[in-house]
């Protein structure tokens, strides 16, 4: 299962993209940035957002994305802005029919570090210890854009060992 | 000239294209509406207003695109959600190279009413009246996309003729 996590922002938006097996650990396939410029307009800097998602997409082929949910940020401009930058990654993962989960920052940091009040170094730390890289993905952006798809694993499959015992527990 | 006004929206996008020439007063050519289900996930709503936009254009191929700015809503949550509605329109705008237009509600009311505080009536009326309608687009979300578009031709004309003028005083 092959899976992007997005940390979606007008400047930066943060990307990894894992492949997570049942039974093995998390591989890291890549990780990095989609940088757009403050001195060009709104509708180009989306286009620039929405190519690069794209772009991911049709080269890993996922099954799916994971994005972290609207950040309700001190300053409404700025939360609305996003809102534009998200809705051209939720329109690409839709058009590719990819599953698509939608987490809060703290959800993100409880199903990586235990705790949904943890730290940017230790979601980072816990990000290379559980791919087992030597440093943390830099930016910190591409480390949150890593940790979201580390949550769309490590969660995904909770459910459905669940869902099998209920299963099982519906035919005894 | 061929413009589309787009009053964005999740649940419901009101859409009108008009032509205007220079010289004589502008015609209405398509209005209506895009409509998506709330129990539809939010992004197969996004994708249905991307389509619905990429539609138009194809269609009418308009040179511009006029657009209701964010409008702070009393609710942060609907505004957001608004926020992903214009990403991606603003998108297909600038993947098919239109010139884009934002404008606050009140600069809509000024330009086609007198006012900026101009009732939704009020709206509608001068609307009708403008392109010498029987009566006005309907639902109210269509007048508001044609309102847009009027006021990008209303307004687009003034700059011109002012940098004409100012051209014509560097000359001299």
């Amino acid at each position: 299962m092959i899976v992007i996590g997005v940390d979606p922002g007008t400047a930066i938006t943060g990307y990894g993209v894992i492949s997570g097996e049942r039974m093995s650990p998390p591989r890291l396939i890549e990780c990095g940035v989609i940088r757009t410029r403050s001195r060009d307009p709104l509708p180009q800097r989306l286009e620039e957002i929405y190519s690069g998602i794209v772009g991911l997409i049709s080269r890993h082929r996922p099954e799916a994305l994971a994005i972290e949910d609207v950040f309700y940020a001190r300053n409404v401009r700025t939360t609305i802005v996003l809102g534009h930058a998200r809705g051209v990654i939720l329109l690409a993962a839709s058009q590719s029919r990819l599953d698509i989960a939608e987490y809060p920052p703290a959800a993100i940091k409880k199903a990586v570090v235990g705790t949904g009040a943890a730290s940017k170094e230790q979601v980072q730390f816990m990000v290379a210890r559980l791919l087992r890289l030597k440093t943390a993905p830099q930016p910190a952006d591409a480390a949150d854009g890593v940790a979201a798809a580390l949550t769309y694993v490590m969660t995904a499959s909770v459910p459905a060992i669940r869902r099998e015992a209920e299963h099982m527990a519906l035919r005894q």
